[in-house]
């Protein structure tokens, strides 16, 4: 079951403008700022509430945020949400016909376990479930 | 201040199929059914943890929905954060240089107050604050 929105992914051209943006402008604190390889991000978690808006700047043109971007310009690229326990939530999206990108759940940012499911599948929507690590 | 991710907005041609998807095969519960015709949508809010799925259905092509539609597919529409007092709110983004689609709250989904800033100054996301009415 979903228990909440986890977060916003959000892909932006130039982190150092949407730092400006989401955290200055917009007053949302910075809480946790990550390079991740496999995924080929540069990404950045703002708190607001329980959840976060995660801006995601590509490391390369040939990642799937830097293709995201050349698309279809910067802006909304995902939704995430939170689950206690990923392994079964997977079972019930792969049951309930979902096709699913991950089929098992990889490293997330901030070493959360993650899976996302194909946007094919869900009306245009890249969707992520989440599953934070103990403490977040 | 944003005190939350509200919901999510997301584009859907079909609410039928739309409520099959979020309601029924993802198991979120179908809270609120309403037919904004300011807006010119049929929208429906799921509930998940203390905020929501918003699905969009145009109540036409030539309306904020139905062009998004035409232009993008059906997927991400936009993004609400909650906040208690929308008219300091949008004091606060217009001075910070935020461009603002309604310069004055307008009524929402469930009689809540709603203001959409303009996705060019949010680095391409259509941005909306809204304060839910009492109750919600």
């Amino acid at each position: 079951m979903f228990g909440r929105i986890d977060h916003v992914g959000v892909a932006v051209e130039d982190m150092d403008a949407a730092l400006a943006l989401y955290r200055d402008a917009l007053g949302l604190p910075l809480t946790h700022r990550e390079t991740v390889e496999e995924q080929g991000v540069d990404a950045a978690l703002l708190d607001v509430g329980e959840g976060h808006v995660e801006l995601l700047a590509p490391l390369a043109p040939d990642t799937p945020v830097g293709r995201h971007l050349a698309r279809q310009g910067p802006g909304l690229h995902h939704v995430a949400y939170a689950v206690d326990d990923i392994d079964s939530e997977l079972g019930r999206l792969r049951e309930a016909g979902l096709r699913l990108i991950d089929e098992s759940p990889r490293t997330g940012i901030r070493n959360s376990r993650v899976a996302f499911v194909h946007p094919r599948s869900v009306g245009g929507v890249l969707t992520e479930v989440v599953q934070p690590a103990e403490g977040h």
